[in-house]
């Protein structure tokens, strides 16, 4: 069997194991096609990651099938999109039927869970590196931006920060504790809030995933939206896992400073804040409020870039 | 100036030169948003290029720039797609300004004359590696696919072949002659079929772009529509240029044999044919015929891949 023949043989349950009506024509040809539903607008986005800077040299490659998707499709939840398919182009330094098998099933879990289908992709002999395109839909004009944040909205995070930040700590931990491995799960299997994302479509006025830290990526909506925020240190929801392992102090500042969570941050009018469905209320915390000006205030520490040296790639 | 700040400046100028309608947002955001025409589809194809496999280490950044966009968009062609947008995965070892300043002015070049504007990206740190994503449109329904040909369809090509993997022996070259600096333009800037590709649209029963040799992709050809095809050799359309430098022998062997031409080898049925533009039809040369059974015949040679070890990533 040909290296090629190899790559499908693990790659092809992957396309159309979600049968999604929208993708007329997957994997095989020189392009694939897609049909977006009447009214609708495609929304996509990319991502790399590169081994030794993204993951650890010799990360286990059903983790990294996983990651790599989560970290692709946490774009599609930012933005509030419905996710469709995506495309896989994957540089590998040789095609070892282990490492593909176990990270086409990473992969292949991940493509199940976040509805996102298998469209196409090229896989090319090179250092370990990895190009991710997610496809999903909005209707026209509905698209949740970096840019609409306005005074008076509430700054809203979900979930709870800083876990896969310690995680960092106990990448090579033999037999992890407890709580080492639920910062560890946050790492190797983050979940992007698709549903949530979805849910929040006309109700939040700005959006972001959180990949480089909170403050960073805060940072980021304000720009785009020309305003401040005034954040309440003590409403941060600091995990409690992190607590325990790291202290109060540190485990705030990685709930801070910290990225690769891929958590939500949002702003919300407070109008739409009541009108929001209880099962979304519960997954946001209120951490402060968006004020005229510009930047952070009621927050001490400076936001800092994740631990990768990249180009500031968000 | 931060690198992030150094990588935008170079950039920011590919996004909206063209100011494709369809592109309601682009880079900037979480994911970037396209609106696809009513009654058509969207057709997008990944193409990843390694340093050291697909282009030489240390390769010219401007010849560089050009030819990643032009590989990509060569797999519009062969859909018959009309150009819209691309995003760039730049994986690069340092941020030099020099390299990106001449690498932004060809990849602009080549986004001006195909008519694929910049949509998003992502730029990390790494060993030299691009991704290009390039979305196209067609009609719902008339895309050319790669396995619609059929018993007696005429195989044809665009242009001349060959000239691209002969220069190959000429890369290195300090004063190259006149044929030398024809076929090295070949390699350094070859040119999409996009309007060949569209002109052929609901003509062309089947086509796919030759990136990996005549045979070889010819091969794709006939694997996926189930049948053969009889060629006749005398017929290949040889480069002249190459014939002078190599003998008549050796660019038959190249114009049948290696790749990196992004001519583009369709069947068209004989009614179809007559009924073909002149423009069009003077583009063509017809090379044989699509026969039932498999494989190529009427041609003494063995179909070889490129000279890079890839992973047959067609």
């Amino acid at each position: 069997m040909g290296e090629f023949e190899l790559i499908r043989r693990y790659f092809s349950p992957l396309a159309g194991q979600s049968r999604a009506a929208s993708l007329v024509l997957g994997p095989g040809d020189d392009c694939a096609i897609e049909r977006v539903a009447p009214g609708n607008e495609l929304v996509f986005s990319v991502d790399t990651l590169v081994e030794g800077g993204h993951f650890p040299a010799g990360y286990n490659p059903e983790h990294l099938g996983w990651r790599s998707l989560a970290v692709a499709a946490s774009d599609l939840a930012a933005m509030g999109a419905q996710p469709v398919c995506f495309t896989l182009a994957l540089t590998l330094p040789e095609a070892s039927p282990e490492w593909l098998e176990h990270f086409s099933r990473g992969l292949s879990r991940a493509s199940r869970a976040f509805g996102l289908e298998l469209a196409g992709g090229d896989t090319t002999r090179g250092p370990l590196t990895l190009t991710l395109q997610v496809h999903g839909e909005v209707p026209a004009g509905g698209a949740i931006l970096r840019s609409g944040a306005a005074e008076d909205d509430y700054v809203c995070v979900s979930g709870t920060l800083g876990e896969a930040g310690a995680a960092l700590d106990y990448l090579d931990a033999v037999s992890p504790s407890e709580d080492e491995q639920a910062v560890l799960e946050r790492y190797h299997a983050p979940v992007p809030r698709l549903d949530l994302g979805m849910a929040l479509q006309g109700l939040a006025s700005a959006a972001i995933d959180i990949s480089d830290g909170l403050l960073a990526d805060l940072g980021h909506i304000l720009e785009a939206s020309g305003v401040g925020a005034q954040l309440d240190p003590r409403a941060v929801p600091v995990s409690s896992a992190v607590a325990r392992l790291k202290g109060e102090e540190e485990a705030l500042r990685l709930a801070l400073e910290a990225g690769d969570d891929y958590e939500l941050c949002v702003a919300v009018p407070r109008g739409a804040w009541d009108s929001l469905p209880d099962t979304v209320r519960t997954q946001l915390t209120i951490i402060g409020k968006v004020v005229s000006g510009s930047g952070i205030t009621g927050i001490e520490a400076a936001p800092v870039a994740g631990g990768y040296d990249h180009f500031g790639s968000k």
